[in-house]
């Protein structure tokens, strides 16, 4: 049975950066689209790779230096037209980092864009961008997903902060606050209190095997 | 650039049948596990099918002669060891369809199986429909999804009866009616009134272009 398939991983890679949520981008080195930004991605290796979450990780090590506690299968893009290399299948992942996990490391270029002033992707990436904020956008508004863009520890005003850049809106504080006690996945670390221009802010952290905590999702 | 994967579609169809949700299994005709019930699937056709969709929908009317309504990427499954022939990916799909949808045709043999009594499944099969039933509640708790399981026309009685089929629990009656102001993807049909044993009932149906309206996923 003769497919000829290319079959690859994409990752987007989310972080938080000066108040903006932006993906890390690398330039091609080889054709098609060679030196334009694109997604850090790569040919599954069966040789090699356990599975394609096995190949999401590997590429994102090689390519980018960065090892995300993150990792969500998002989508399978798949067609005769996106690659000009044959029919292909791309199966995507999506990572979410804290800032002081990319450091930019010998060896590893990479660029850190706002998503909302991208370039032309090559092949379709803008696509799989968009699908990525989409998921992103619609998983925080009932998860603990906007944690794992935060240092470990952090105060309520900065995880609404984070909601907030997500979402790409403002959220009602008080409102937000009454929120949180449904929000079973936070809890308060005993005796951190950070020192602000105001008054002490409580610390918080994820609860361990809380990560994903659902709410809203019965009837 | 030789890879030598295997890419297939594999799809869960659910139906509700005697008030039990079930899916749809086929014989498999050849090896390997021929003559086991699987997942109606088959190889991606790069000559013929336009992306992995396309490939489902296909597989779908070919073998079960079966067109859905409704059809949405669940995940995408792969790895060395989930199939004898060799390092393979499945793109997975799940359907939802009314009963009347799923009539027995000339040359098509398939059986439905309540999901609570499934026999072991070749592959991963029993993994993948492990998932769609996962997907399935946790989606049909915030949207309209479980409607395509009814037919055009239903009472909010029926309505209730689908989803607590589908969570495999009792809703409170007044709850589920008080939440279905939120549900703007109902609309009443004009002068559509069902008589009853007891009292007549209004029918509903879908809106037009709400057959996905979420609620409760904004803070």
């Amino acid at each position: 049975m003769k497919q000829s398939i290319i079959v690859s991983v994409d990752i987007v890679l989310f972080t938080l950066s000066q108040s903006t949520l932006k993906i890390v981008l690398l330039r091609r080195d080889q054709e098609p689209y060679a030196q334009q930004l694109a997604l850090p991605g790569g040919y599954l290796h069966p040789a090699e790779d356990r599975d394609a979450l096995a190949a999401a990780e590997r590429v994102l090590r090689e390519k980018t230096g960065i090892v995300s506690p993150y990792l969500e299968q998002l989508f399978t893009f798949s067609g005769g037209v996106r690659d000009p290399r044959g029919w292909s299948v791309s199966i995507t992942y999506y990572a979410l980092v804290h800032e002081s996990l990319i450091a930019p490391s010998a060896g590893h270029r990479f660029e850190l864009l706002a998503i909302d002033a991208l370039p032309d992707l090559p092949f379709d990436h803008n696509r799989i961008v968009a699908h990525a904020v989409q998921r992103l956008r619609d998983k925080s508004s009932y998860s603990a997903l906007p944690c794992h863009l935060l240092p470990p520890l952090f105060t309520l005003t900065e995880l609404q902060q984070t909601y907030e850049h997500i979402l790409g809106t403002t959220l009602d504080k008080s409102v937000f606050r009454r929120k949180l006690p449904d929000l079973d996945f936070l809890e308060a670390v005993p005796d951190a209190i950070r020192q602000g221009k105001h008054r002490p802010a409580q610390l918080y952290r994820l609860r361990p095997n809380k990560q994903l905590a659902i709410f809203d999702k019965t009837m």
